[in-house]
C-alpha cells in the first residue's frame, strides 16, 4: 500500500500495479535482457507493445474501424495547433466553445491560422459557473469543425452531455476525461488527449481521427504536425517516445483488468459524488463555485470559506499523506484531481481529513 | 553484469547503473512516496531535477552563459523544422552540407520554408565515402545559417573537424555524437540532439542556442516550435516529457561520475579504433566503405564480403548476446553502434565473436 495519495492534476498518480510492473521490467523486458527504453522502435519487441497499446485503446473505447489511432510526441498543446492546421482546409474558420483556460489556449492557437468564432462561453447561473445548453449556442452553418473541452481541469467544469452536430465534425480535447466515462466515438470527428492524467506519463498524446477528415494540412505545417504522416507511417515516421508509449500500454492493460471504461465510469461517479456530497453538506465551511449540472468528476475544485485557513489546510493535508491539493496557480483555491488511478480509499481518506479539519477549525 | 550487449543505433543501450537507479526510485522518488512520473512539472521536486539536468549539461559541455539550453518534446526531427522556422528570418535561405540520410531529412524540411543551398555533399575517394574538406565547399556570403550533421548514424560517417564559419551561425545535429568528444560550444550557433543515443530515452531533445539568434519565428510557426516560447518559459510552457527529462538527468550524472566528456572522448576513440583495426586487418572477409579520415566513432558500419553470410552472422551474434547488429533498413549491411553506454567489454566481445565467425566461415 502506497503511503501517499497524490491529488495532482497532472502529471498525476499512476496505478501502483503499473509502476511495480515497470519497475520489475526495467532492466529486462520479457527476457530480452534489455529495458524497454533500450529497444529500437522498429524492432519486433516495441512493435508488439505499440500495436497492443493501440488495440487495447480501440477495445476499451470501442473505436470504430473508420477511425485512425495516432500516437504523437508531446502533450495536448500540440493538438491545439495540429487540429486547425489539419482541419481548416480552405474554409479556415471553426467554432469553439469557451468553457475555461484550456479552451482559451486552444482558441488562441487556432486563431493564429484562421478565424475562430466563439459559439458559446461559460456563464453564471445562481452565482455558479455554468455551461450553457446547446440551444443557447450560436453555431454556424459553415465551419471546418466545432471544438470543445469536455472537462476543464483548472476550473473543475465538465460536460455531462455531448454536443449534437449535424455534418460539422466535433473535436474534443479529452485529456482529463478520457476513459473515465463511456462515450460513443461516432459522435466525434477527432478526440485527442495528452497522456498525463488518465493514460500514462507526460510526453505522448493520442489522436482518434475519423478517416474522412484526413486531408492536406495547411502548406506551412511542419511534417510532424501533419496527421497524414502519422497515418502513412503508423506513428513511426520518426522515433516515437517509446517508453511513454509502453507505459500507456501498461495503464491500458490495467484499465482492462479492472473492468474497462464502464467500471471506471461507475467508480468516477461514486468518487466524485462522495466529495461533492460532503462539500454540499458542509457549506458553511467549504465552498464550490461550479453549478451541480456541470461539476467535474475528475477535478473537484473547492475552497475554504475562510481563505486564510488554506495554507493550514494544505500543510495538514500534506502531513497526512494527501498531496497536491493546491488549486491551479491561475485561479487559486483547492483542487482534488481524482483520475482513474486514484483509489476510492484516497477519496475516503480525503473526506475524513476534511471532516477532521472542519472539526478543528470550523 | 547484463547478459546482452545491445548495438542498436537508437533507442540505444543505457548505462546499467542508470537503469538500476530508475528501477529503485520507480515507486518512491527521494522519499516523496511518488514516482517521478507522478510528480507535477511545476512542483519543487521536478523543478529540482529539471534544473540539475540543465546545470549538468552546461558543466559537461562547458556551455557559455550566452547560450540557452532548451528541452523540447520529440526527437531531432522536430528540430529539422524548428531550425529554419526560427532562423530563416527575412533571408529565408540557408546552406546545408549533405553527408547522408539524416542531412537529407533536415534539408527536405528546411526546403519547405525557404531556399536551401547544398554547399557540399559526400564524395567518393579511393572508392570510399568521403567528406570533402571545407576548401571544397561552396558556402555563400549570405545565408541565415550553415547546417551540418557531425555524425551520420546510418552511413557511419563522422566529421573529425569543425567547419569554420565567419559570421554565419553554424547549426549542428549532434544527436549521435553529443558527449562523445570534447567540442567548443562557441563554434556553434545552435547544437541540437535527440536523447535516444547518448542522453537518455526517446521522447525529448535538447537545443543549445546562442542568445543573439533568438528572433521572431516565421508567422506560421506553431507556438511549441518557437524557441522564444521555450526561453521565456524555461521549457515549461506546457507539460514537458518529465520522465524522459529525469532519465536524461540520471544519464548526465553518470557521465559526470565516469569522468565527463574527456573520459568518453578517450574511451570512444579506443573502442572505435579497436573495431576499425580489426576490420582493416581482416579485409578479405569483412569490409568497410568509409574513408579512414571520416569513420564514425559512434556507428561502425561494415559488412561481410560474402553477403550471403550476413543472416548467419546476425543469428549467431544474437545467440551470443550481441544484438541489433543489422544495418539500417535503407542501406543494409551491418552496424555496431557504440555510444557512451556501450562498455569497452562489449566491443571486445564483439571482436572476439567476429574472429570466431571468421574462423568458422572464412
Amino acid at each position: 500500500m502506497r503511503k501517499v495519495f497524490n491529488f495532482s492534476a497532472g502529471p498525476a498518480m499512476l496505478p501502483e500495479e503499473v509502476l511495480r510492473q515497470a519497475q520489475q521490467e526495467m532492466l529486462d523486458w520479457h527476457g530480452t535482457g534489455m529495458s524497454m527504453m533500450e529497444l529500437g522502435h522498429r524492432g519486433a519487441e516495441f512493435k508488439e507493445v505499440a500495436e497492443q497499446t493501440a488495440a487495447d485503446l480501440r477495445e476499451l473505447m470501442a473505436i470504430p474501424k473508420n477511425y485512425h489511432v495516432l500516437f504523437v510526441a508531446g502533450g495536448a498543446s500540440t493538438q491545439f495547433a495540429m487540429v486547425p492546421l489539419n482541419l481548416y482546409g480552405k474554409i479556415k474558420t471553426a467554432d469553439y466553445i469557451d468553457t475555461g483556460i484550456w479552451s482559451k489556449k486552444a482558441i488562441a492557437e487556432a486563431r493564429r491560422y484562421g478565424d475562430v468564432h466563439i459559439a458559446a462561453a461559460v456563464q453564471t447561473r445562481d452565482g455558479l459557473a455554468f455551461i450553457p445548453p446547446q440551444d443557447m449556442w450560436a453555431l454556424r452553418e459553415e465551419a471546418a469543425y466545432i471544438h470543445y473541452t469536455p472537462n476543464e481541469t483548472i476550473e473543475g467544469l465538465e460536460f455531462h452531455w455531448v454536443p449534437k452536430t449535424a455534418t460539422i465534425p466535433l473535436v474534443a480535447d479529452m485529456t482529463s476525461t478520457i476513459l473515465s466515462r463511456v462515450i460513443n466515438v461516432h459522435d466525434y470527428g477527432i478526440i485527442y488527449a495528452g497522456a498525463q492524467k488518465n493514460l500514462g506519463p507526460a510526453g505522448i498524446n493520442v489522436v482518434i481521427l475519423r478517416e474522412d477528415l484526413l486531408a492536406d494540412a495547411l502548406p506551412c505545417t511542419p511534417t510532424l504536425y501533419q496527421y497524414k504522416i502519422y497515418v502513412e507511417h503508423g506513428s513511426f515516421y520518426n522515433t516515437p517516445p517509446t517508453y511513454c508509449w509502453y507505459m500507456m500500454g501498461l495503464v491500458l492493460a490495467w484499465v482492462k483488468r479492472q473492468g474497462g471504461v464502464s467500471y471506471f465510469a461507475t467508480l468516477s461517479q461514486r468518487k466524485a459524488a462522495k466529495l461533492y456530497n460532503y462539500l454540499d453538506n458542509h457549506r458553511g465551511f467549504y465552498i464550490t463555485r461550479i453549478h451541480p449540472e456541470c461539476r467535474s468528476q475528475m477535478n473537484v475544485v473547492f475552497d475554504l470559506l475562510n481563505e486564510e485557513l488554506r495554507s493550514v489546510f494544505l500543510s495538514a493535508a500534506e502531513a497526512a499523506g494527501l498531496t497536491n491539493l493546491k488549486g491551479h496557480r491561475i485561479i487559486g483555491g483547492l483542487r482534488a484531481s481524482i483520475y482513474n488511478a486514484m483509489p476510492e480509499a484516497g477519496v475516503d481518506t480525503l473526506i475524513e481529513f476534511m471532516q477532521y479539519f472542519l472539526q478543528r477549525h470550523g
